[in-house]
């Protein structure tokens, strides 16, 4: 899993916390704190579906890739990491998704 | 990286398009088309939002597993794959988030 | 002022507080809390966003009607109402929207 | 009715269709169109989300003017008005959150 560009990704994220703000984006995002970091994330998710939904399909991967990105910034923000996420997936692998979404409602 | 989970997870969303509705929630997902794909999406990133704003950290892994989930279903109903992303994360790779927002803007 | 529907409906939504959530969704919606409060107006902006992006323009009205009643169930869940956005929105009349954003930053 | 802040600020955005957009942030956001406008009001959403979800209630009335404001510019680029929302939410009075949500769905 080492050479996947997510992991590392994340682990350049990871880097990037307690960093100079004026030396990288990521060092800045963390420096502005959780409610700016999940501003940052809700606004790429806005973006992906205005994409998606005007058939702009050039631009869903670029949007997706901004969203994933800001994504691992909040995950880290909170000392969690992609393999968590990753955890949760395989819990839920077996489950139907009508199952799984009746158990949590 | 064929056991990440992520493309596990990726290819059993792709199997479900033009399947019974009625069998899987993925397959009344594709069924219901893109807008509402992507209303899902963004219902997803609003949790994720809320539950890192909130401060509710246990919930953050749980949410951010479905927002994954569904961008996943999201670029498959577009043809487009989680390593179309990868590649597009792995293209700015090098290049800082400070530049690449300039560049893109 | 009395006679616009908006400042009725405000005092609908106030006097539901506390109410049982049974008797109405907007009981329902104050009993459940700030946190869902906000969720329902993330979802109903993602649907205004969807419908204004996909060219749906019949459904843009219904929306806007849902976005604008639940953030009149925010306010009241803050102790604000529409007048109190309406003095902000005054304040600002006459300054421009390039200086207003300006002066916000 | 003409004495609504409301109805003023709409008033003053409809003036600025076609206007320049270097002589307005709204006429400016006419001239970049559709998406972007939806964008805009996606991400107004949010931060309203945010403020509220933060508990940073002396926020909500700014994001909320924010967010009025973004909504009124969607409605004049479909060429819609305020009082077409008010007569939706006319036409629900009288019928319970209830089941006007059942009814929709």
């Amino acid at each position: 899993m080492a050479d996947d560009i997510l992991d590392r990704l994340q682990a350049t994220i990871t880097t990037r916390r307690g960093g100079e703000a004026a030396d990288s984006y990521t060092a800045s995002l963390f420096a502005k704190g959780r409610a700016r970091i999940a501003q940052k994330l809700g606004e790429e998710a806005i973006e992906t579906v205005i994409a998606a939904t005007a058939g702009d399909d050039a631009k869903i991967v670029p949007e997706a890739a901004d969203l994933l990105y800001h994504l691992l910034v909040l995950l880290a923000d909170a000392g969690l990491t992609l393999d968590d996420v990753r955890a949760e997936l395989a819990r839920r692998e077996g489950v139907s998704g009508h199952d799984e979404k009746h158990a949590r409602s």
